[in-house]
């Protein structure tokens, strides 16, 4: 989680790493990587040499975040990376032998931390979408970035590549820089423990049918909180990390007291 | 990695994970979490209530991926997870104070490698584009997962969403798998995690008490069986998981019932 309780050093490692697009032809994945990067806390954004109306649109565009206004333009690789110390390239590695060092995503946030935190700035760069990175501009890099996608289907559209280098960066790079507590509470929450698969929804959803009938019979709730108490109901049901064979029990024990009631009637 | 190297177990889980989308809008999200699926290695995708048009549109685009055209189309989110154990929710937490488990998405791996391999099915629910997920969605939910975004821009596009939740799923869950020991992961087994502190022993066995009074008023199980019934009582109630609150209601509710047997009488 980025904001107020990031550390300052964490900010300073962020501010220090970039984003290149080279050549994009698509003003809606030029959005989406720019939301993208807003989405995990990176700001600095180059092009190089856009298709100008397509830059333009994008730029233009409902929505489009600050950080496309202050992207840096350029019309070589060269002159986007000249201030960068590393250089990493991306792309799907199926159409071509890397000439280069292939860092897999999961295992890149050690080295590019090693980086910045030494003092260095980073750049990360993505191809055009039909065609990646040129072997020009994979030539300029000191490393390949490969994602690891299906064989079958290995080549990811732009935006969803730079989400996923992003969110896989400020995950884990910050994750390892100590002081940053950007990991909130949530992060340390466990889901409860079960010894075998848990209960099916529709075992959930008939347990809470039989549970709000011996409600209703039990005129356990006057009528107008109904709702509300089935809605609590759900979120118990969901929480207590019932097993199946708890589930069945449950269900057991509620059907026999149903059919208790059934069996008796008001005594006055 | 996916593919030739990935084990027929690793193949067997990924079976096993359900992608939702409810009420998708926007074809092109709907064609990118497609996408997004078959770069990660996942096929079952269920659509609940889509926008007619928009959904076969989705269908018809070039280079729709096959799972479009396999994909489950339903009008409930309860449909769609009815076969599922354990149902996440997706979103940006900043509207509101979940009532839910939240699950930080780097820590996802461990649980749903959990469920996965002791036979269960899982679902990541996607919400609608402009809204998300409903409060009666979230119901329907396990537990929430948190993307973790900056405060300043929380909000995702779905189908980058879609691609980094499938991402690290595929790569921490599966990659691990296919090398056997993320079991390991079960070394560190934590106990069921609770907003608020656990209900008191005492208050447990108060509820044992008059859960057991309600299984002997509503002649659950022949007298001969009652010790070994309490005893699975016993252990169901402190696997649970219930916060004081919980166990309240729940001793409210089988009062109530008590009450009510009291109040009645045999009909013959």
């Amino acid at each position: 989680m980025t904001g107020s309780k990031e550390s300052a050093r964490a900010a300073g490692l962020r501010e220090r790493l970039e984003v290149v697009l080279v050549s994009p032809r698509n003003p809606l994945n030029i959005g989406a990587a720019a939301r993208a990067m807003a989405n995990f806390g990176f700001a600095r954004l180059s092009v190089v040499a856009p298709y100008d109306a397509h830059w333009r649109e994008a730029q233009s565009a409902v929505g489009a975040d600050d950080l496309l206004g202050a992207a840096q333009q350029v019309q070589t690789l060269q002159e986007a990376v000249a201030g960068c110390t590393l250089v990493l390239g991306t792309g799907s590695l199926e159409r071509r032998n890397p000439e280069q060092t292939v860092l897999s995503l999961p295992r890149l946030a050690v080295p590019v931390a090693r980086e910045l935190s030494s003092g260095g700035r980073a750049a990360l760069v993505f191809g055009q979408e039909k065609r990646g990175l040129t072997r020009q501009d994979l030539a300029l890099c000191h490393a390949l970035v490969a994602i690891p996608t299906s064989p079958r289907q290995p080549s990811m559209n732009l935006g969803q590549a730079v989400a996923v280098c992003l969110y896989e960066l400020s995950t884990r790079l910050f994750e390892q820089t100590a002081d940053a507590d950007w990991q909130s509470g949530a992060a340390a929450a466990q889901l409860p423990e079960r010894r075998t698969a848990g209960a099916s929804a529709a075992r959930l959803e008939m347990l809470e049918a039989v549970i709000e009938e011996t409600m209703t019979e039990a005129r356990y709730s006057p009528r107008a909180s109904h709702a509300s108490n089935n809605h609590d109901l759900k979120l118990l049901l969901r929480r207590l990390a019932l097993d199946e064979q708890d589930a069945r029990r449950i269900l057991r024990l509620f059907r026999r007291i149903l059919w208790r009631f059934s069996h008796v009637r008001e005594e006055n």
